[in-house]
This record gives structure tokens, sequence and C-alpha cells, in this order.
């Protein structure tokens, strides 16, 4: 394949087998797979998600739901506080699909009752210690009025707790992550013991990449929902979700100067190609992404020790040897691994695959 | 106007001005303005120059160029360093426009040579001291092998000098701004003086927004090339370039829950609205914007002090004493005024004016 500018190369065995893996899993554990398609925002890799089963899906606003229900899922859940402003699209959506939408408070679902005309399914989001939306397990008070809510409306139908344990982003080990996934499932438990007598069907969805990548006890869950694991990326080999070799996805950037004597690489590839995520480093330096060289049939690993150290609009600037400078010249193409492959699709909004095929995703289309 | 979702605002008025008060000051300094567009990246902004008599343009990319092209703009500079795998593109514009590109190595430009069919107009970048890419000033070897390849190739034509101080984006004051404005100019006018005897029509153009904004003395410099300054963001207000109701964008976004107990509220507007440039506070925390009160007409100011304190994919973070997350409840819109505009852009595709007008940008439509 022929690059010439900054390219978004997405390698289709390995995202399918990470799809697979994912599936196997949920069905190894008796687990509902709600897949999150924020990652990938694309018809043609949701596809692969529903030639291994996946029926359901998760999104995270209402116009992602509305693009996915153009390509025929009809059981999405929108895993974002609910916005009573977009109740015309709710409206919409919900008369052609089963809509699961996510609630907060009970001010914001009383607010949808004045506009709502089709019937919606309503998950609770429970703040398990990640502390951004969703109620306290400890506070009843406020499940109890949004259970109250959704009683007295017959257009609303309790579906379950939903949380995500973002935490576990800040994790750095198999460990560390398996005691976030602990504490987070303990808590929906909890939570879900005081309601189960009288919602027996009560769903508990979790869903996070490294939790649902490393963890191996979903007893008393229903439900996963994790996204990034489609692709993964350089933040979730350093969190230990994945080795490296299931990183999916790979920016393709040319080289345009060298400058061996302050040991850097500018490629074209900035910011509005891999987006400005970054791991920060022991000694305070940031790492924007890391280097691999090319090959005729993808990108090779392991990766080299170059690491992007910053950013500007077009500009990436590498990190490298002075040995290393000197093995690329300017028209060389050489591979960024992205820090968090969902930025730096979403900016990207289309992948080419190794065999050339364009994939375009919803801000192309939308 | 009706704010459903994350809706960047653009205050055409604002804008306007913007582009006025700059065109003016390039023509009252006798100096070609060459606006770079990276920063709108739209037809519609285009035309708001135009009607100030602005006829020349900046991009950063091959395919901008292209963009711009196809809207009548015919003297276009790609501020890029030369990426000869673009060949094609590069001879399909230069077929119908005056194209200037970036040299920045002797090599990169040979390479060009093998597949260029058409004119093409050479700017040499000089690095001033931003040490991103570009030859040294003290480096007249480099200067003279790029000069011999134009020299002895019909095709090329040596249009002057270009530089850009982005080092002025680490200032903190007018006075930082000048100081680095004046070394920026020493060092083009000491380049350009070897080779005026040589090249008497030599263009020396510099353009950055801090000191395009801020400096007075332009003497012996030939061309100005500020992108940012069409929108200004409160980085450039914390660098010193613009006051605050200079800025012409706000980001619109929907409030989903507020959270008095730890003085948060909580918006649909995330790393894929925003992007995610931040400033670093003196306590070491991180700012990704500044909210602003929507009024009828646009938004009101001076700015609040709730400030952005992280951004997840789609949800939008504040910092809020209780008393102003308790001015809030789920539905109401708040406006976020960018970090950095161009990357705030880039990644929305488009535009709302203040009349309800959508304007698409280059990503959105190429």
């Amino acid at each position: 394949m022929k690059i010439v500018r900054p390219t978004l190369l997405l390698d289709e065995q390995r995202c399918r087998a990470n799809i697979r893996r994912m599936t196997t899993k949920a069905n190894r554990h008796g687990l509902d797979f709600r897949p999150h398609f924020k990652t990938h925002q694309s018809h043609a890799v949701g596809r692969w998600f529903r030639d291994e089963g996946v029926t359901k899906c998760t999104v995270s606003s209402v116009q992602m739901a509305a693009y996915f229900a153009e390509d025929g899922w009809n059981d999405i859940t929108v895993a974002f506080p609910l916005n009573y402003l977009e109740v015309a699209e709710i409206n919409r959506l919900a008369a052609k699909i089963k809509l699961n939408i996510l609630v907060v408070s009970a001010a914001a679902l009383h607010s949808l009752l004045g506009g709502l005309v089709h019937k919606v399914y309503c998950f609770v989001e429970m703040d398990c210690g990640y502390h951004r939306t969703g109620v306290a397990v400890s506070d009843s008070k406020s499940m109890d009025e949004i259970l109250q809510v959704i009683e007295s409306t017959p257009l609303l139908e309790f579906a379950g707790l939903l949380t995500h344990a973002g935490h576990s982003y800040g994790c750095r080990s198999g460990i560390e992550i398996l005691t976030v996934h602990q504490q987070t499932t303990q808590l929906m438990k909890k939570a879900g013991s005081r309601l189960r007598a009288k919602y027996p069907d009560l769903i508990l969805s979790v869903g996070d990449t490294p939790t649902c990548s490393i963890a191996n006890d979903f007893e008393g869950i229903q439900e996963i929902r994790p996204g990034n694991f489609v692709f993964y990326d350089i933040m979730q080999r350093g969190i230990g979700s994945c080795p490296e070799d299931q990183i999916a996805v790979a920016m393709a950037c040319p080289v345009v100067a060298t400058y061996p004597d302050r040991g850097e690489v500018i490629v074209h590839g900035g910011g509005v190609h891999l987006a400005k995520d970054f791991l920060k480093q022991e000694d305070g330096s940031m790492v924007f992404g890391r280097v691999v060289r090319m090959t005729e049939e993808g990108w090779e690993l392991p990766s080299t020790s170059m690491t992007v150290k910053s950013l500007s609009q077009e500009h990436g600037i590498i990190r490298a040897t002075a040995a290393e400078c000197g093995s690329f010249k300017p028209g060389d193409v050489l591979g960024i691994l992205p820090v968090h492959s969902c930025m730096t699709a979403d900016v990207m909004g289309q992948y080419v695959t190794l065999t050339g095929e364009t994939i375009l995703m919803m801000s192309k289309v939308g």
C-alpha cells in the first residue's frame, strides 16, 4: 500500500481477533455482551461484531445511537447521562429500536416526561468510585426518587444498574485492575441486592476495557460493555490490559525531516491526526505515541525505543537516538501506535485496512 | 437559537473584527498579509478575509491547499515541510495556482524533482529559536545546498525565507512576546541580508499570532502569516495576545448533572468536542476551558470563575463552587471558551453562527 500522508491503519485480523476473544469470554461467563462502539464509530467494524453473533451495543451519544440504528442495530444503550434537550431524537429512535437511556437523577428524568412519546428503558448509573457521574451506592434516597419517577411513568421501564469503573485507567498492573474490578462488582451486587426482590430481571452492567480484559470473575453480573479493546492502544498496554501485539491500529506518517544533532525525527502526523492524549513518564516527560517500523504486511513488533515527544497541529516530533535518526530519511514512512485509540480514531474519521480498503466513521458521514 | 447538544458557536462580528484589525495592521506596516487558514479551515471564513481585500493565504497541508484552491484562492503557501510523496497532488495544484512550498533540506527537495511537472515557488524555513523544523540561521552550508538545487531546477523558483516563532507560545506577557519578536526579526534580517544582493525580491515571512498581535515594528519584514487570531482562545489570552472579548468561538454545552457536594458540574462536551489541549495552573492543576454564561445574543463576559478540570470522550467536568453548581440544573446550557481554538475547530468540523447558520469545515466536506 502506498502511504502519502498520515493514514490510520487498521489491522482487520487483529481487530477481529480482539472482538472474538472478548465475545468468547462473555459467552464463557454467561454474560450479555454489549460492546461500546464509541471507539470505532464505524458501521463496518460494527458488522465484524455481528459476525461474532453480537446483537446489542453501547454508544456515547444519541447521535451515535442514530448512526448505528441506521445499520440495523436495534438494541442500543446510550451510556451517557440523559440530556432531555434531545427528546426529539430520543423519540425518533425509541419509535424504531429498543433504546436504553442512562439516568443519574430524578430531576433530569422528570424533565424528559413532557416530551416523551415512545417507551424507553432506563439504566440507573451507579458511581462505584470513579466519581464522574452516577448515584452513590450508599445514596438510596436518590435511587428511590429515580425509581419512583420510572414506576409512575408507563413510557419508562427500569432495566438495571450500570457503572463505568473509569478509575481502572489509573491502574498499572493486573493486580490493581483486579482490585478495582472486585470493588466495583461488590458495590454493584450490593446495590442490586436491595432491588432484586422487586425487579428479578434487573441487569447489572459493568464494563471498562481494563477490567473486562483481565478479570475472570463475573459472578452475579449480567452484562459487560468494554469498548477500547476493539483496537487497544499503548495506554491500555501500560495499564496491563493487553500485549503490544493486540494493538490493532497504527498511524502511518511520512518523515519530513531528521535532526540527528538533537535526536529528533519530524513526521507529518500531529494533534489533528493522533489527538493529544499522552502518557506521563517517570522523568516527567510526555509520550504521545510509540514508533513502529512499517513492513509490507503492516507494522513490525516490538516497537522501537522511539517515542513521540510532542505534537503541533500537523507536526509530530519524535525522540530518537542519532543512529535511529540516521535510519530514516524524508519520504520514509514510520508507524505510530496511539496513546488513546478512541480519540485518534475520532479525529481521523476513517481507517485504511492493511489491504487498502477505506472504512468511514460516523464523523465523516454523519 | 436552540442548543440541544455540544455546538461550536462562532461570533461572526467578533471574528470579522479580528480579521479587519489584523488586515489593517498589515496594511499600515506595508506588509503582505498571508493569513494561516489552518485555524478556521472553512471556505466561508476564508471569504470574510476576502471581504477585507486579502488575496493570499497559508495552509498546513497540501490537502488544505486543494480545499482552498477549490474556492478560488490562487496564491497559497503550504507552511509545512515538503513531503515529496505528495507530488501528484502538488502537480495538480501547481497546474492551477501559484503554489509556494516549504523547504527544510536539499535532500527532500531533490527527491521531489523526479516527479515535478509544474513550477512551484520555494520558501526556505528558518529556525529562529523554536527548534521544530528549519535551517539554523548560522547554517549557511545547508542554505547554500538548498539554493543550489533551486537554482539548477527551472521548475523551482526561490521565493524567500519563512519562520514560525512558535516559542512565543511560551510567553506570558507583552514584553516577553516582543523579545521573541525582536530576536526573530533580527535573525531573519540577518539571514536575508546574506541573500538580498542576489535575490532583491526575497520575501521575509514571519507570523505567529502572539507576535503579530502585539508587535508594531516590522521594519525589514515583507509578510506576516498569523492564523489563530481569527478566533483567539484562552491560551492566547494567557499569553497576552488578546483581551477576552476578542475570543470569537465558544462551545455551547448542555448540563447533564450537578454535584454541589464535590463542586462539579457535568456537561455534554468532552475531548471529541473541545480537544485536549490544556493550560497548566500554578498549583499544578489543568484547565481545559473557561466557562461563560450564555445569553440571548451569544455569551456573557467576563467569564465565570468556573473552569473545565477534565475531559472524557463525551463528558466535561467543570470545577465550580457549591453556589455556582446550584445556579445550573440539567438541561441548562453553558458556554466554554476553548484553550486552543485551532484544535477545537478541527475536531468539531463545523460552526454555528449566533444567527443559527451552520458553517462547514474542510474535515466535514473533504
